[in-house]
């Protein structure tokens, strides 16, 4: 069932082409808008002051990531997502490196305080860092399993009525009431610099199209692992791991789906 | 006739390596930088206000593109652009996503009113966007025809006195009193990002070492057009085409060209 | 004996996963962050004025580079240096396009005055152009021979106390007392936008577990170079080397160190 559901969005988002607008960071940039291209979606990327408010008013989804802050960026993001809270647009949070220093940790907390957001998602360090109680982080990257972070993502689930989806070698999805696992993906994909953002991306695309933003979170996790495993088949490296990622994205069929899919709704 | 001046040029581009100089978009540096390296050209990215007046100093071609824009990129552009045209260096324009905000439309005259461009490159939404009368555009990418994009391109071609090339799966290139359509390329190139914004730089390499703008215009599409449709025999989706399409450029003989090349000089 | 050094490290690195934190540019972030991970650190970009501090608090070393320079980013260079010098973490410069512009040799000395710097790596016209009687540079690329610069590179290593790596088709790596040239590379490598900057942020991560400055510089291009000549065995061209050159890193085995290092130790 999952699995039609997931191929249903996909049909989606390729059918339409929804707008996600993008305010991230420049490590990501092009491998982001790659991911959105290939899996179907419009991407853009817009920062200015003076035209947020315009491209939300155009975009299905709204994907915020702290990875390169800087002041004028974080004022961006407040302006964005409040535009997209009055416009119904929903919101996808990345809060890489959250817990790294005190100025991404707070930041979070400022955006989260600043609109309703539809979806958290972040790896299993970031997730604890945002905890009340607060936690440390090394760096941007995790090692950590995403059940370590199952009781700072309810939490956080609680506190901003939101979804939070926590990456991992087991993917974990979190809502006030229910949480389901996604066991699909290939352990190189760390080794490549932010495919943790694109699956921010792709979750905002899927946010674009279905309503439920438990089930665009749970797919979204669904089509990194599928697509990131098709990729990993042909992949001698992280290097080749990254583009043959998008060929896989690009190329998806129902099958890859029905077949692949891995997914614990305990 | 036409490929023998493309491949001139490209003999030119190889064996002078130009100082290609561009203020563009962070989504598109790194593969613009690699697309010009592979074609011949020597690429600079530059933005600040303290040093942009120096790189067009050493610039044969400077190539702005508003793909991300803000406040200070604004001012360093128009800066970069007085002194191009103090020192007679050639302004190929990419008007990304011009239609798509106000801002980006606005700036796009603010530009085209501070110094002589010689060529603006964009896509058809965006080429129509720049009509007096105005249009509207759906983010940053474009499926239109590029011969949708006709009047608004003779307009602006006559008001700028300039050359207009509209990328589309026709390209079309229009002065104030010529047009060619250039036929080459590959469906699938849509689905990379910022090839638009590569052609736009590619464009910048072919005037620099060609006096004739037409003729520039037309062969950085011609050979956008070519390395794509090389590269996309070879590509299994548009991850493994980006790649590609950089191999075919480098590799690019004058065979390539001669029996590849398709324009339509009606 | 070095290729056992070499190879020590890369061990040391891989087990313990160093943070390098990057000050670096928008061309090569992603490609830097990229490579890192291949070579197993773990790479941090971040510039805000309210960050560069704490980060630097968790890095093990700190790679600083000017490729597209802005106020505000030197001014985070600054005090990222500052505080990296009071924590005892290494630092290297890359001087992008010194020689350039006046800005970009004004900021190198600039920096080199804020803090001491472990390792300062550029290609030849950089390294020439920052000899206080000064000297030219054609945009950021260089196509002159390391040995050019071993004069500058002297007298900046005396200057500054610190090791000066120069890329080249031969690397050559100078101290106050000792130099080293280093073969390996391939003649592809430069067409590929980044590698140089790669090469700053990899001698980085050797600086992070070595703390000999001299063969952290060296250890850093020689891996440069042999994964480079590994992955342009393998290549069509720059678009495929860029890949296969991450894979190259990624899969580094002690016979690849052990076959095929040059190091010249005249």
């Amino acid at each position: 069932m999952t699995a039609q559901n997931v191929w249903n969005d996909i049909v989606t988002i390729r059918r339409t082409s929804p707008v996600v607008h993008n305010i991230t960071n420049y490590v990501v940039m092009n491998t982001t808008a790659n991911a959105l291209l290939a899996l179907g979606a419009s991407p853009v990327m817009a920062h200015a002051d003076g035209e947020v408010e315009d491209m939300v008013g155009i975009a299905s989804a709204l994907v915020i990531n702290i990875g390169t802050l800087s002041d004028p960026w974080i004022a961006s993001m407040k302006k964005a997502m409040t535009a997209a809270h009055r416009r119904n647009v929903p919101v996808v949070l990345d809060p890489v490196g959250a817990g790294a220093t005190a100025l991404r940790t707070r930041t979070v907390h400022e955006l989260l305080n600043t609109a309703p957001v539809a979806i958290i998602r972040g790896n299993a360090s970031e997730i604890r860092a945002l905890r009340i109680t607060g936690a440390g982080t090394k760096g941007v990257d995790s090692t950590d399993s995403s059940d370590s972070a199952f009781d700072a993502a309810r939490q956080l689930a609680i506190l901003h009525h939101c979804v939070v989806s926590v990456s991992g070698e087991k993917d974990l999805v979190v809502s006030e009431t229910r949480f389901t696992r996604v066991l699909n993906g290939h352990p190189m994909m760390p080794r490549v610099t932010g495919l943790g953002c694109t699956a921010a991306a792709l979750t905002g695309a899927f946010a674009a199209v279905n309503p439920d933003r438990f089930d665009a979170a749970v797919h979204g996790m669904a089509v990194m692992g599928i697509a990131g495993e098709i990729a990993a088949e042909k992949a001698a490296g992280p290097g080749t791991l990254q583009l043959h990622f998008l060929d896989s994205l690009y190329g998806l069929t129902e099958a890859d789906i029905r077949y692949r899919i891995r997914v614990d709704e305990t």
